[in-house]
């Protein structure tokens, strides 16, 4: 493990590097005793069942489920179709992107090992809906329904239209098309499952959307994709051993915790910017937003005073956002903390050709590689911002692969639980969202909703005087 | 055109109806006789030709040249590849992304009207390109290398390796595979295509990477994959017409520049959200995101003042990002405004069944539409984030189509303009990503470099007591 363990290098992070909007490493690690407070408690939580996320790298059962279904379904499906969102479905696409050939769905079936082609479907816009259906044959097509409580409008709607399809063309066998991942007794799912006798897979209980990618959730996508699932979940667990101290100089997922905080609360670096210098990678940023956004942006800390907490996460990838972002990252307000990821050996390397070693302003590329310009170029950004006084820290991959992208999923969710505790606010909820769904029910017609449509009835009105 | 108009509804972002972290609308308005002079500056600059992207909807010489070749190339080619990175890239990928099924690449070529797949390399990933090399026939690809300066170490680096592999593989007429959008007369690669005997085009002068999607930079892709360039650049010349009046209560572009220019410099609203309820336009976030970030976020003012301006540009994606980043929209700090993208009608339209009409939590879904819903949870979420006192607005499309995203990518950019002028800095340079270059050379041992890389050398060292 040692040599494929994920480090962090936070040196441009700190003060003595950057100047006065970098973090002190004195205040840094003068949190250790809070950390210690927040280990021992987080410690407690888990030892009751309370942290179940923690659990799942060691779980037996659903690795054993989800690889069981996948070796049954493969060989009879050319398509895969998620049907999900949010933490349904961001965790599954992180890993395919990460772990898939970036044109996985161009490639022909024996390129890809036998295994079908894999949609993530978490919108339900008309236009692309029609675009897949449009073009895939149902009858070589397994659908994925993720959805814990079964009331999640987006999915339920595809789920409706795509069970009317299925039955229409494929008569009563139409319910091995389907398989359900849902609540294990409870929701509305659930029942429909178990009446027309799909597939199911379990949604553990206490384990929340966004901390549920190495679930059933995000493991029969990734399976089914041929992807190996149990170095995913191994790369986790050793992530999670090094997660058993609290100290600082030793666990990454505290570290990470404790800088982001004292930047975003101390440094008033409210943005913090995930920059993978890798296209392998680009959508962990979008599952991590996810991560960090819901757990962390909360409106009430813990004794119930308003605190308004969340740090601003945003995707960024090198080398293609220096040509996009980096100007603002250098030269804008300092308000942003750049965390980038770093893969030190990438799975091919590309010799770049000597030719047109005359010409002024490329001859020094001949003779060097792909891989050294993409390094080349991620030190010179570092060190440009350091320079320009913006914090930064890098998180290095010593390759892309199910065990390193497993230790990171498990490390940035370790972080998210201790960040947390430090903001004092609950990492598990997420009340703000039950406004929006309360108007969205009212707007659709919902029973029980008549009230809220009468009260936001003027609100939808056109108002020309503020319209141009 | 009146009814294919956008138009900006911005009502939610006013103090009137969020409370106090919206903008006041007589301060808005008050801004008028500021927006007067501005709108003459650049009316003035216009005239004298310093405001070139202002003049690429009227251009006739780019369309008829691309076009044409567009017209010669389509049935030659089967893959048809940009090379460009930044303002090279994203222009194109939000045109495709607009205007193109979301799986117009793995179509048959008959459902693509005979074009061919395109694809648009942005970053020098080696693993990523190796895969696309992999993939593609090179006797059925044309490259687009697209660079004014023909320095981009990016973009030159994949042109080595793509010149060095067509040439082994096809001998002269290897040629006839690439074409050079360059400088029309200066730079590294106009020579380069001139002596290989390249087709080429031209980066017009005076026009920056982030402002060149109407210039033959966005247009052959967008003509190769069979996109009506004449309407993309007719919405743009509609949008212009209505941009000739300085007035805010006429001129969409220079009222959103005003909205947000006021929303971060006054109301501490530092991070703008572009989140269109389309995936057909969640590329144009990214376009937008270079044009706002690199255009607005700068070191010194007009003055030589040091300022560090710049609104923190972000992508999001309606109903997906509900289930992501809402939360901390809805509850999280004060420090965001909110702009919707909505589309009032999709160009198909999905029936819910009612089935399982007994299950409740479902039943309100059946015998409505994915449309409805759409439109629904746009209504819910901009009504919640109000009622929480965050500032949002509307962009409304009537469709998605060459003519409205014309008007679109024209708005923004005359927003930019404008923008520009009300925070007092230079809008078309971008001197914060010099000292990234700079130290990028050094590391890669260009010539001239050596006082910087021995600057540097201690910069990259090791340090073992930052790293966890």
């Amino acid at each position: 493990m040692k040599t494929q363990a994920i480090t962090v290098d936070f040196r441009n992070a700190l003060s003595k590097h950057v100047g006065k909007h970098g973090v002190a490493r004195d205040k840094l690690f003068a949190l250790q005793p809070r950390i210690d407070r927040y280990h021992a408690q987080l410690c407690r939580e888990r030892a009751s069942g309370k942290l179940r996320f923690a659990d799942l790298p060691h779980n037996r059962e659903y690795p054993r489920a989800v690889s069981a279904l996948a070796k049954e379904l493969i060989p009879k499906c050319r398509n895969f179709v998620v049907l999900g969102i949010g933490g349904s479905a961001l965790g599954n696409i992180a890993v395919q992107t990460a772990l898939n050939s970036p044109h996985y769905n161009l490639l022909p079936q024996s390129q890809r090992k036998g295994c079908p082609r894999i949609f993530v479907e978490d919108n339900i816009d008309p236009d692309r809906f029609v675009a897949l259906l449009d073009m895939i044959d149902l009858k070589k097509t397994v659908f994925n329904v993720i959805t814990k409580s079964g009331q999640t409008a987006e999915t339920m709607s595809q789920f409706l239209i795509i069970q009317d399809m299925l039955k229409k063309k494929l008569g009563r066998s139409y319910n091995k098309h389907i398989v359900a991942t849902t609540d294990a007794k409870g929701g509305f799912l659930r029942p429909i499952a178990e009446a027309e006798g799909y597939r199911t897979l379990e949604v553990p209980d206490g384990v929340g959307g966004r901390f549920s990618v190495l679930s059933p959730v995000g493991l029969l996508s990734a399976a089914m994709a041929g992807i190996n699932i149990r170095q995913l979940l191994k790369g986790a667990a050793d992530m999670d051993k090094r997660c058993q101290t609290a100290s600082l100089k030793k666990n990454p997922a505290y570290l990470c915790a404790a800088l982001l905080h004292q930047a975003d609360t101390r440094k008033n670096l409210h943005t913090v910017v995930l920059m993978p210098y890798c296209d392998a990678l680009k959508d962990v940023s979008d599952w991590f937003r996810q991560l960090w956004a819901e757990s962390l942006g909360k409106r009430l800390g813990r004794g119930g005073k308003e605190v308004f907490t969340g740090q601003n996460p945003v995707k960024a990838l090198g080398t293609t956002d220096q040509h996009s972002q980096v100007q603002l990252y250098v030269e804008g307000p300092f308000d942003k903390i750049i965390a980038f990821l770093a893969v030190d050996r990438f799975a091919r390397t590309i010799k770049l050709p000597k030719t047109f070693s005359e010409v002024e302003g490329i001859s020094y590329l001949g003779g060097k590689s792909l891989n050294q310009l993409m390094h080349a170029e991620l030190q010179g950004t570092a060190i440009a911002l350091a320079d320009a006084g913006r914090p930064n820290f890098t998180i290095h991959l010593p390759s892309v692969n199910a065990h390193t992208v497993g230790q990171l999923i498990f490390m940035f969710e370790m972080q998210t639980a201790m960040a947390g505790k430090l903001y004092g606010i609950n990492t598990f909820d997420q009340p703000g969202v039950e406004a929006g769904k309360t108007a969205t029910y009212a707007l659709m017609g919902r029973k029980g909703f008549e009230k809220e449509k009468r009260r936001i009835a003027g609100r939808i009105k056109a108002n020309h005087s503020d319209r141009v």
